[in-house]
C-alpha cells in the first residue's frame, strides 16, 4: 500500500500525528526530571531521546516549546541540569500520565505517584523507581528552523544503574531492567531479545555473542 | 551503583561505547537506502533515526561522516534522496551485516542478500523485504559542532506499508510487522505490547485503548 505525500497531507491532524509518529520505529521511553531555581520539580515523558556520541558522552532530545514540555525546557535553560530516567515496565502507566497538562505549580512526581531522588552536585531530581538513570549538564540548545522544535544536547555527568545489568564489556542489559519502548504516540512495549551480534566484517557471517 | 563521569572517562573506548550507547534506551532499527548519481546503490543500518514533526512530516538521523556511513551521507548530499526501511525480524542478521566496511564499489544489497525496489520519482532504492518503508527528500544537514557528527533532516514524500498494519486512527502496528528494536551497539529485540493508553488528562486515569 502506497501513501503519497498528497494522501498524507489530506488526512486529518490526529490521524497524521499517529501515522507519522509510527514511522521512525521503536522509540526510547524516558522521564525527564527537572526543577526550577526554587526547587519546584517537574517530570515529563519524552520519546525523542537519542544517542549522539560516547566520547564525550552526549545525548540529544527534541522538545516542543509550547506544549506540555514547556516547563521542562524552561527549567533546563534556567538551571542547566536535568535527569533522564528509563521507564521500567512497572511504572509505564504513571510515566504516561506525566503527559497530562498539570498546572505549573503542581509537580508531576506527586500527581502520578513517583518519588524524587537526589545526588550531590545535581540540581535536578531523579526518579527513584527507575532502574537506569543519568544526570546531564546542558551543553547546547538549538531551535530547528524547519519546524521550530528545540533540540537539547546534554553531557552525561553521572549514571545510576543496577549493577547486575552491566556486563563486563560495557553492555547494559536494559531488557533485564524491563525498560519499555514506545511506538507511535501511545503504545508501550516490553522486549524479547533476538540476540547480540559480533562486529560485522565483509565476507564473514556475524556470530551471536553474550 | 553510581558511575561518576571520572569513572566513565577512565574506562576503555570499547567499554565506554557499549555502555553509553545503552543509556538512551531502545532505539529504532532502520536500513538507509541510497544510490550515487550513477545509480550504484548503498545500504546502511542506523539506530539513530528519530521523529521531528508530523506536519510537515520530518525525520532526523545522526551519522558519523568518517565511518561506514560515509557513502550514505555522500549519496544523500549528491542526490537529495534516501529511503528509511524498518528492519523486520526475518532480516535482522542481514541488516546487521550491512555495517561491515565493504568497498565503495560493492553494494551492500548484493553483499548481504537483500533486494532493491524502486518507485517513480524516487532516486534511492527501498529494501524489498522491509514491511514498512518511506522515501525522503533531504531538507537540511547540519554538523553538530560539539562532536562533528552530522544531523540529517528529511521530509517524507512516500510511505509503503502493509495495509493490515494501519489502524483506523492512523496508528501503525509495527509489532504486527515484526519491526525490531536495538539496544546498545549490537543487541536486537522483538517486542511484546503492554498496551495503548488514551490521551492523558490531569486527575483522570488513562484508559487502555485499541
Amino acid at each position: 500500500m502506497h501513501w503519497s505525500r498528497t494522501a498524507i497531507d489530506a488526512s486529518d491532524d490526529r490521524f497524521r500525528a499517529k501515522f507519522i509518529n509510527s514511522l521512525s520505529g521503536f522509540k526510547s521511553a524516558n522521564l525527564i526530571g527537572t526543577a526550577d531555581t526554587n526547587g519546584n520539580t517537574n517530570l515529563a515523558i519524552v520519546s525523542s531521546v537519542f544517542h549522539i556520541g560516547a566520547n564525550p558522552p552526549l545525548i540529544g532530545m527534541i522538545v516542543r516549546p509550547h506544549t506540555v514540555t514547556r516547563d521542562t525546557l524552561e527549567n533546563i535553560l534556567a538551571t542547566g541540569s536535568y535527569t533522564i530516567n528509563h521507564v521500567s515496565a512497572d511504572i509505564w502507566k504513571q510515566a504516561h500520565q506525566t503527559s497530562a497538562r498539570y498546572p505549573k505549580e503542581q509537580s508531576e512526581f506527586e500527581a502520578v505517584g513517583l518519588h524524587e531522588q537526589y545526588i550531590e552536585g545535581t540540581h535536578a531530581p531523579f526518579v527513584k523507581e527507575s532502574r537506569l538513570k543519568f544526570a546531564l549538564k546542558l551543553a547546547e540548545t538549538q531551535t530547528l528552523e524547519i519546524n521550530k522544535t528545540v533540540m537539547i544536547i546534554g553531557e552525561i555527568t553521572d549514571v545510576i544503574v543496577e549493577p547486575l545489568a552491566v556486563q563486563e564489556d560495557g553492555f547494559i542489559d536494559i531488557e533485564l531492567l524491563e525498560t519499555v519502548a514506545v511506538s507511535s504516540l501511545d503504545a508501550y512495549h516490553r522486549s524479547h531479545r533476538l540476540g547480540r551480534l559480533s562486529y560485522a566484517k565483509p565476507d564473514v557471517k556475524p556470530d551471536e555473542i553474550g
